[in-house]
């Protein structure tokens, strides 16, 4: 049995809970929050998910590399990805650790799904379109703007990769909200984006975590052109990010035991290690 | 630079020429028939790809493996891939080398697909359906019916991963098209699904090479019910075997590299290796 921890008990940590229970070869060994990084160390996981926001992964991770114990997290800042694998590697191997960063779905299992179909394409352009669905960052950034009182920001496809956002807000007493509108609009996090800001009675009637994406890749295999594959999810976002996370847990526990020790993103990953089955199995079932 | 044989000069030997000549990273060090596997060990290539039909994998690729070549095939019977990656496990791993069997798009990359969707949704249910386009295999077995002048089976998808025929013949002088028709419905690969037979002028002019699939599945993230997975290809038959095993070539000339010597399936390899660039690029372009 694979002994997993969670680290972080918001969205993600309740859903990855879930899919730890379902799982036949896992056992989890704690609920923790952010201030007991001692107590998930005395309890001598495996593997131990951070379910931390993504900012804070680097601060968490080398404490339980270091004490040989795996990671796992979803750090979702694609321009910073690289960087941190460069960080953790020496620190994994150091500890005899295996950390797999970017584990939820974006990035992560759609990571996967894009380096198969640029194997399958390699000439041609390709484009991920997320949504329509809540954006957990979007959403926390315009709640953080003065006379918000509660905000739903959701991600539209606007075709070919491109965006538009949709921010439903409840206001302060006291505020305006044209004013209120123009603060969110000035945002970095929305400036960028065709924006529109709408005033709702209630936010929390029009809640949602469902989400999805689209990814496309269209182009020539060898010089055969007009080959044309799609990748489509419905999903629930904490849900999806919970399950990947704990397959992930399965495979670092499987690369700490070949001494693969390492910093991994999902496309170092080989799929069979995501699977509880044996290699038999596997096979079997899923080639 | 990676030398490539191609070993079988057929549909698919054809594609694999196209897709090596574009990999920038490749050298085509021959294009070799089959009664030419003497030629080819003498070409001292890192990868050969067996274009050769099916049944003769097992025959072939021990003589070049046994000599440190790896091996790159698309053996398509799903029920004997374990057995073949049993046997050429000991076989690999005395000449250290790497097989890489059943690497084409189904088995192959529709493989990878279909693990991804499993360690997304473990608990559910999931579907691959087929075409429309032509089965290579059902046609030859039409083809092999006396009587039979020319034949193009194609596999329609009917839902639910269950397919049906239609199988478009020309007959030969002197044969009656009820009787032929017959002789096909009772043949082993034909006899368990619903299949039509129609007699047309020439099937030349409706051959097509183009396939198609769709794989779906459906079920729960944890505890989360209701997730939906779609993966979808519209493609050339020969063109994404011949490009999916010239990306299998590199990963198993990186896996020799690394002396990871055996016989895998793609469930077993990591999306990264099938791609041209070094870590850094695949990382920040991928993830």
């Amino acid at each position: 049995m694979i002994k997993i921890a969670i680290f972080g008990y918001g969205n993600i940590g309740h859903a990855a809970e879930a899919a730890i229970r379902k799982a036949q070869d896992m056992t989890l060994v704690g609920v923790f929050h952010h201030d007991e990084a001692d107590r998930v160390i005395a309890s001598e996981p495996d593997v131990v998910l951070l379910c931390t926001p993504t900012r804070e992964v680097q601060e968490w991770a080398p404490l339980f590399l270091n004490k040989g114990i795996c990671t796992i997290d979803s750090f979702d800042i694609h321009g910073e990805i690289y960087p941190l694998a460069e960080n953790l590697t020496p620190i994994c191997r150091e500890g005899k650790a295996v950390a797999i960063i970017s584990a939820g779905w974006d990035p992560g299992s759609d990571s996967m799904i894009r380096a198969i179909m640029t194997a399958l394409v390699p000439e041609g352009v390709g484009y991920t379109n997320f949504g329509p669905g809540r954006s957990m960052g979007h959403t926390v950034a315009a709640k953080a703007i003065a006379g918000v009182k509660d905000a739903l920001s959701m991600t539209l496809p606007a075709g070919k990769g491109k965006h538009n956002r949709h921010v439903y807000i409840e206001i302060e007493e006291g505020y305006d909200f044209e004013q209120v509108k123009a603060a969110i609009l000035r945002d970095d996090y929305f400036a960028h984006d065709d924006t529109e800001v709408e005033l709702v009675p209630s936010v929390a009637a029009i809640n949602t975590t469902n989400h999805g994406v689209h990814i496309e890749r269209n182009g020539l295999s060898g010089d055969t052109p007009d080959e044309q594959i799609d990748f489509t999810m419905r999903i629930n976002n904490p849900a999806l990010t919970g399950q990947m996370m704990t397959s992930c847990a399965r495979a670092a526990y499987r690369m700490r035991q070949r001494a693969e020790w390492g910093c991994f993103t999902t496309i170092e990953l080989r799929p069979i290690d995501l699977l509880p089955w044996e290699r038999e199995k596997a096979i079997r079932e899923m080639v």
